[in-house]
């Protein structure tokens, strides 16, 4: 785990018991999925799913004597996350993952397909053994193909130029924003807040998880690669065109055409020029104002939740996210 | 859906409503992936896990009312079945299946990952839908655990010319027996059979899957290409060492190290002399005397069944299958 929740100590013991479960899930005979799934746990990642999720369950009410139920929810929603990145890196060939190699350059593609694989089923586990008979066992299941069938979308989308803002944001809607929605709705849910907050959780999360996404993909233009721990501009020869580039792209198409027509052959120093002419066109600006739009309306259902020490929190936390630097 | 089921006429009507359903399910935004998922329901697969399910619901009674269940539970089972199939070729690199290309070498290895994860969304959902509330919820979640299990007991043995029979027989337990186990069984139980049949079915089940993937095994020395409509022996360059190989490196090892040291650098013409020192070794042989104990184990119990017109077709089905050719 990494540093990140050191100045919120409750969730920092959360997060570590969450990586216990994880860990204690991961025991299986075969040695290199279980080393696998450790390498990525202590790889630094945030865990803000989990951490979004037991800030919400503290608006309901004796959460203590449901711990061990709360934390394997927790657990479930870090270890679908985890399922799908190995799953994109073996789809990107990214050599790189919050700074370290991925599973696939460390262990190879078999590994890192049947680690995913492996996940998915001790997502389904965790899911039965702590939620049957809730509603939220179809909710998971929904979650989960809106996950995949945004994904599905982005590949759709690949290396094409004329794609709207639109297909943008459906697409980041289920990869990203999505698991946000889910995190947050569980935790109201399950800590046993009222349906009024259930509900307002849930859209939190999901504007959360829009800002997320699209400060993420803003990275991409504004760190440095040493800042921001994976290779930057992988995305564009990948054919996956983000937020600031799609921006610039219906500033100034022309200004682009001849560089994305080269698809996946685009040299370090072309990235570099695309790069610039994404900020000159005002990529980076409109999307860091469209960001700020999805922040504002979590900020105002934020401030219309109980007014309690998580609520304070959830407000401190939204407002760091969005001046996020990696 | 291939014409194996011809014989049987309520089977194949079954079968081909198990087909529709996947077909509808498939329904996504992306057409690559309804593409591939539809080219694999119609690549001639036998469906013989939700035809095993469709003949043990029979002795249960009133069957038809829940038609509609129990369709969805049989194609739970062949989805479930696609998707380790998909993702088995994405990791052997295998160019056919099923005597058609694979879904990776028709669409990508992107293609080929995401529709693999897809159905397991669509598994999950089935599952949701046709079994909440009863004890198999789980036995499916543990069954996907072990199917996967088997999958890595096998990665972990690649390559390795000292493992056991025992081993062999545990990964095949898991990758393949498992299934054909959670087939029977779940026939059997949501059919409304009594509690020992539905235990004899996961036995019967159990046994079938493991004379299944023996006799497939075998089919690798005995097949001619053009029958066995997959690339023969590619198993031995992908390091998996199948029960023939084992039985006849038992018998004499020295004969063999030679020749497996180079490992996936095996020629057409080395692989073809380890075919030969196989059968002579008495490979096929053993491998023979023991897919046929476990098909006896699963006709004592069929046997023991009820004397329904399901219990003759099982026995001939089974007898058949110990005669299979491709």
């Amino acid at each position: 785990m990494s540093s990140y929740w050191s100045k919120y100590p409750e969730i920092e013991n959360q997060i570590q018991d969450v990586c216990q479960i994880i860990e204690e899930r991961a025991h299986v005979r075969n040695t290199e999925i279980q080393e696998a799934i450790v390498q990525l746990t202590q790889a630094g990642g945030k865990y803000l799913r989990p951490a979004f999720f037991f800030l919400f369950t503290n608006f309901g009410q004796n959460t203590e004597e449901k711990s061990e139920q709360l934390t394997k929810i927790a657990a479930s929603l870090e270890i679908l996350h985890m399922a799908t990145l190995i799953h994109d890196d073996v789809i990107d060939d990214s050599p790189l993952r919050r700074g370290q190699k991925t599973i696939q350059t460390s262990f190879g593609k078999d590994v890192a397909v049947y680690t995913g694989d492996f996940l998915f089923t001790v997502f389904f586990e965790l899911i039965l053994e702590t939620m049957q008979n809730s509603p939220f066992m179809s909710v998971n299941a929904k979650a989960m193909k809106k996950i995949l069938v945004g994904e599905l979308d982005q590949m759709q989308l690949y290396f094409n130029q004329d794609q709207s803002i639109r297909d943008y944001l459906r697409s980041i809607s289920g990869k990203t924003a999505e698991l946000f929605r889910l995190a947050s709705k569980e935790g109201a849910y399950f800590g046993g807040a009222s349906p009024e907050v259930v509900s307002r959780a849930g859209r939190i999360g999901y504007n959360i998880g829009m800002t997320f996404q699209i400060l993420d993909d803003i990275l991409d233009y504004t760190a440095k690669p040493k800042d921001f721990n994976k290779p930057v501009l992988e995305d564009i020869t990948n054919g996956v065109y983000s937020l600031p580039l799609l921006f610039a792209l219906k500033e100034n198409p022309t200004a682009f055409k001849e560089l994305l027509d080269k698809k996946d052959k685009l040299s370090p120093e072309e990235l570099n020029q695309i790069s610039k002419l994404v900020v000159a066109n005002h990529g980076v600006e409109k999307a860091q104002d469209l960001a700020r739009k999805y922040t504002q309306k979590a900020m105002d259902d934020i401030q219309k939740l109980p007014k309690i020490k998580a609520q304070k929190q959830l407000l401190q936390l939204t407002n760091h996210l969005l001046k996020r630097k990696i």
